[in-house]
């Protein structure tokens, strides 16, 4: 994309009203607007860095088996009462409205309930099972306070998918690899060396649920890591009988604020009990069906992203999730100049490399300001200089080494990656 | 895909509360679920249908220039206050909450001020124009009643796009050729011959906005159309005067039920010198932007093909927009059947043909029944007959005539469709 034809614009100010790095950041680079607080409208490079956080989460997802499809924001009150989380006094972050006629409606938080309802229609024997479903939905959640700027929204991207299973032993069977496919996603996205799987407690069907934590000052978090074994505790279970049961030491612990990435939950057959999901085992009983809840915050991910990997100089994203792979700045309005830097822009977007092309009217100083700020991996300089020598100068975003490289070898080399 | 593992499953129950067709057979194929009157959640194969409406949609606006971002559903006041689209007796289809502070915040019903606002941060100079932004976003409309199934939700998504210039002329251009788009839409997804340019009503800026009407017993509008110059007009514009300025004769107009699936509209300088949004011209004065609007029903439109072209059958899906090009059938549990089948399924998917592979262990009469329902384009059988001969039998959803034919003349064929 050419940025003279980009609707946004980089901006020198930090947002005075934003105290969050992320939030700062991702304004002033043009990649999210806000509307209100936790509230944030994603703009094209946004948006593509939350469509790429997503396509690699769905191909986690399906590889699990899981089946995407979307619910609805609009939600009845009568199913919220089944599980007794539509008082205020139990579920405080609810926003409500009404139908014309007077009916209580909620904007959906979550999906459990809809969900485990919707699958009475699918499910009644053994053999529709098991099922493994998936959405990425905005949830809405009337949060007091909302200062962490995309890592808490009140309007937010998730992910999350549901498990249906007839007994503990398939549920767990799945539970396990799902853990698996998490870690992958993170690893994936380029935050797998900060995550960690995190033992957190697990209400009342099961000893533990699971978060993923990733290791930021930014987190909302503490967490209590050992490093050597990558595993981590969440304050809530950290006891002496929690330690010995997972193999770890007190003192190897390490205290470090984190942020929830992931979480996931085993419900047991409670909650398709409270809603009547029922199946007709192989001996024709009835039991509830066994279910599991998979989270990952999406755009919550974006923040984290930025978070962790920001410098003085702005955005740093990695290759996977960036909104482009190269920066390319066009030096001056030489007509070689321009000519070299067209013929190259040409060149990488016909090889599938995501461009990003400076060829607005601004001074050369600006151009290497937004392209740091923008923070796509690689940087790629045509001057006067380099279109006598017919090599352009290339320099990833983290690092100060340029090298002098001519266009076969730059398209190969960031093809190869 | 294979049905066996297809969470969703069809009825042979018409739902009693629906008195739509489109929503009737849509449930009934496992398409959507309804969460409450007018508001719907897409399943695997509906949101398949979404999903390539809106790829087709993405494409025409990429060509137009158009930059696709995502807005926010939760909206502040004061914006909608400056238009005068707040107060109910105003806009009498609001969904409204409320923060835990009490402040009132509104659901998207439309985002035409957001979008226009937040365009301050951007345009300030004719350097910096034209723009044109594109979303899709899930709308809110508290509709009284809502008994059109998924043609006129409570919840629906929507594509509108915004075009931004300088004058009266450049404007005209863009909305010229967003017409010429979205015909090229409207004939890519199915629906160009039964879609009609319609003159309707312009409001305070211009003499006329545009409709895009499907004629279809099913819709809620009723246009007087020239089939020869497809050409139609709104009931509201039904004027002898329009007819002379539009070349149309009152006698060759015929009478039709039709469904709107799209709408552009101008809105000249008002709307942006009511929210502030003004650029300095060439010549340094400051003027208001003119701002153009255009809309396209999304999840309508997978209604209106559902009613356009369904038979007594079920549904009948165009090839562009089906979740499926194929419905695979095995016959029997033979073991040479199962992997004849198996074997074409692999090499369809191979050949990147979507199937839908029904290889449940049910009758062959529900398998024949749910091909039909479900509307995708071709029907395989593979049975233990056509095993022997190596041919399979194809037939076309909309035609009775079977042939057989190998499977490299399969792969041909729906290759090169």
């Amino acid at each position: 994309m050419r940025l003279s034809e980009l609707f946004t614009k980089t901006s020198k100010t930090v947002p005075a009203d934003e105290t969050a790095k992320n939030a700062q950041l991702l304004i002033q680079a043009g990649f999210v607007h806000k509307e209100m607080a936790g509230v944030y409208a994603y703009l094209p490079l946004g948006l593509k860095v939350i469509e790429n956080i997503k396509q690699i989460i769905r191909e986690e997802m399906n590889g699990l088996g899981g089946q995407e499809f979307i619910m609805t924001s609009l939600q009845r009150k009568e199913l919220w009462e089944k599980t007794d989380r539509w008082d205020d006094n139990k579920v405080d972050i609810w926003f409500k409205s009404k139908l014309k006629n007077g009916t209580d409606v909620g904007l959906a938080w979550s999906h459990e309930e809809q969900i485990t309802e919707m699958m009475r229609n699918y499910i009644s024997s053994y053999r529709d099972l098991p099922a493994y479903v998936y959405q990425f939905q905005t949830k809405l959640r009337n949060e007091i306070r909302s200062k962490s700027g995309i890592m808490r929204g009140r309007e937010f991207l998730m992910k999350d998918m549901y498990s249906y299973t007839t007994s503990d032993a398939t549920h767990q069977k799945f539970y396990d690899e799902s853990i698996k496919a998490y870690q992958r996603v993170f690893e994936r996205i380029g935050l797998g060396k900060q995550t960690y799987l995190t033992f957190a407690s697990g209400g009342d069907f099961t000893q533990f649920s699971h978060e993923f934590q990733t290791i930021t000052d930014a987190g909302e978090d503490v967490i209590y890591l050992d490093r050597s074994k990558k595993l981590a505790v969440n304050q809530e279970v950290l006891t002496s009988e929690v330690l010995e049961q997972l193999g770890l030491k007190r003192d190897d612990l390490e205290e470090v604020k984190a942020a929830e990435v992931g979480n996931i939950f085993s419900f047991g057959g409670a909650k398709s009990e409270q809603l009547g999901l029922y199946f007709d085992d192989e001996a024709g009983h009835s039991r509830p069906v066994i279910l599991g809840s998979y989270g990952i915050g999406v755009s919550r991910l974006m923040g984290v992203i930025a978070e962790c990997f920001a410098d003085d100089k702005g955005l740093v994203w990695p290759e996977a999730v960036a909104p482009a792979k190269v920066y390319l700045i066009s030096l001056g309005n030489d007509p070689n100049v321009v000519k070299a830097a067209d013929e190259l822009y040409k060149r990488l977007t016909e090889s599938e490399i995501a461009v990003l092309y400076d060829d607005r009217d601004v001074r050369a100083g600006q151009k290497f300001a937004d392209g740091d700020l923008t923070g796509v991996p690689y940087r790629i300089v045509v001057s006067d200089k380099t279109t006598l020598t017919k090599k352009h100068e290339l320099k990833p975003r983290t690092s100060d080494k340029t090298s002098l490289i001519d266009t076969n070898s730059i398209v190969k080399s960031l093809t190869d990656k």
